[in-house]
């Protein structure tokens, strides 16, 4: 088959341990499935604004912008955490989403039986939640123009929302999409009673809402939504919204799930294109010690199968492999309950590899 | 004693139910404690738009301004829900706020021995929860410029999010206070990674901590607090934040919890005027049926007593009535586990009033 072209960015903290686990497995379906990539590696975030002296080096985008997908590790650590704005891995974070037009993140949040426990939700609550938030993810408060100025009573800063009729279109269809490939209920998100914004995203909601006669909408608020979401999780399939709400929403929603560090995550754009990355932070507390947890990356991947390559097969022959390591016992430290029998994070990637 | 004049907005839905057995409480204080009361009623919200045009009528303002406390009961229902903007329940909550200069909204979130099984977390991740969310109500992007324009994508809408130095000073002054007479602890919560007016946020915050060296100061960013809420509820005290965040934060606070039928709220300015009111709506579908629970607005007062009038006593003999009242078993249909042998609005007050 055709050769496929990953970006491959480890990032920070245990963003290269994962990663390394990510990319085994990836090697092993070319075995399987005769798929060939291409890796290139780049540098982002932190150990870019150390070697190169900003977050984003313009080798690191075109690298990017050359592949076919994206698989990114994790960025950040205190280390960089009171930089200058120029300087600070977030600001890379917002620039890559940007310059590679990744207008959507997805984030499934489901529930993996062996953590169920691990939920802080009674998991009578939590039974049958699989549900995915549709994030917008550049436009909103997050890119509006930003700045100081003197006010009447001194000095002020100013942020901007804006979202145009285009912005919301895009990502509004891509949840109806979704929503259809699965349960077909659509939670758009907002707070129409307060925020122009959000009126102009309640309205493309209603006017695209008859082209998807079989999508069952709801309009949730997004106050009454982070409730909702802890009452009855499971009642929610796809649920869509603006970036800052869905930044907070779907912090709120894996966290529920009790499975954080196993989830994976999707930002794309037109076309096929994809960033897949895990939820989970750089974790720089346990970084370098071979402990992390490389199942959420490795998921990643077979969401890129899926998302961007329609490799539906060999997505699938992962999560099993993943779920039939986890059936067998094997944990690492951050998932088990008996910390003492807790396995590393090449071990746990060998053990997904052989599964497969 | 002083007479205290109380403007008495009783609202929509279940408002005016719930609101008549706070008076009934109000007045067994003026037999106990020989209060004087004096009560004023405004219209407001709905039954305002209906019978005035205008959500929030100048003569309510007026009655508001003259009072030295506002007893709010609840606002809005789906028969104005698609009402234009100033014809709408929540655009007078909006106005009430930034025309009385309530900067501050209070929400205590705590857990009731009697409900702790209503909470959807587990009992031992709960255990000694007891949390204050601190939210600015008259700035943020509630407040900032909000229009439509065309951009070089077709029609936009824009929110505009300011915040200057004299309002983030005063919201966190208040929140240092209030962490000052309990645990000690306050966590801010920003966006400071992302938004100029959470930098700003933080530099105040920082500023001011000094001042308050014995309170343990910590910063979440917003999406990180939709997590620790669900995580570690116990381990916070005072949580403050600005409007947008504080709106989707207070309400996860407050469900988690369990007892949100239960949950009171201040809103307060300079000095010790304040509104008051139960952290549920209007719940027009039980409206008028006198099955609606008057606790959350009955200790609502106890709030206003404390926070208000410096009535710690009767605050307290009101409290205790409540938990007694609960501890022998009463319940109204929204929190008894057998819904048959509920009891309705009246009863209860009069049971909490019987037991002052
Ligand atoms: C690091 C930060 C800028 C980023 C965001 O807010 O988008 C992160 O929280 C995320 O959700 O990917
Ligand atoms: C009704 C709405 C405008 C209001 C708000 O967002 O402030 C409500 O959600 C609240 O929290 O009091």
């Amino acid at each position: 088959s055709e050769v496929k072209k990953i970006a491959v960015i480890a990032g920070d903290g245990i963003g290269p341990e994962v990663v390394g686990e990510a990319l085994k497995v990836m090697k092993k379906t070319e075995e399987l499935f005769g798929y060939q990539f291409e890796f290139e590696h780049g540098l982002f975030g932190g150990i870019a604004i150390d070697e190169k002296g900003t977050p984003l080096p313009q080798e690191t985008l075109d690298i990017c912008k050359k592949a076919d997908a994206v698989l990114l590790g994790a960025v950040g650590g205190p280390k960089w955490d009171n930089n200058p704005k120029e300087l600070r891995p977030e600001t890379g974070l917002l620039g890559i989403r940007k310059a590679l037009g990744l207008f959507s993140n997805i984030r499934p949040a489901n529930v993996f039986d062996c953590l169920k426990e691990a939920s802080t939700l009674k998991p009578e609550v939590l039974e049958g939640t699989d549900l995915i938030v549709v994030r917008e993810l550049t436009g909103g408060i997050y890119f509006g123009e930003k700045f100081r100025r003197e006010g009447a009573n001194g000095e002020e800063a100013v942020d901007t929302c804006v979202y145009n009729v285009q912005e919301v279109e895009r990502i509004v269809r891509q949840a109806f999409d979704i929503a259809m490939t699965r349960s077909k209920r659509l939670a758009s998100v907002d707070k129409a009673n307060v925020l122009e914004t959000s009126r102009l995203w309640r309205e493309v909601v209603n006017r695209i809402a008859p082209e998807y006669p079989e999508v069952e909408l709801e309009h949730v608020l997004v106050d009454n939504c982070a409730m909702q979401l802890l009452r009855r999780p499971s009642s929610f399939d796809v649920i869509v919204t603006e970036n800052m709400f869905g930044d907070i929403l779907s912090d709120e929603a894996a966290m529920l799930t009790g499975s954080i560090g196993m989830l994976s995550s999707a930002s794309l754009g037109e076309g096929s294109f994809g960033l897949y990355e895990p939820v989970h932070g750089s974790a720089p507390d346990i970084a370098g010690q071979g402990i992390s947890n490389p199942i959420a990356t490795i998921l990643s991947v077979a969401l890129m199968f899926r998302l961007t390559f329609g490799y539906h097969e060999a997505a699938k022959v992962i999560e099993d492999a993943v779920k039939n390591v986890l059936d067998a016992g094997h944990r690492t430290g951050d998932i088990a309950v008996d910390k003492s029998s807790a396995i590393g994070t090449t071990a746990m990637g060998d053990l997904i590899v052989a599964a497969m």
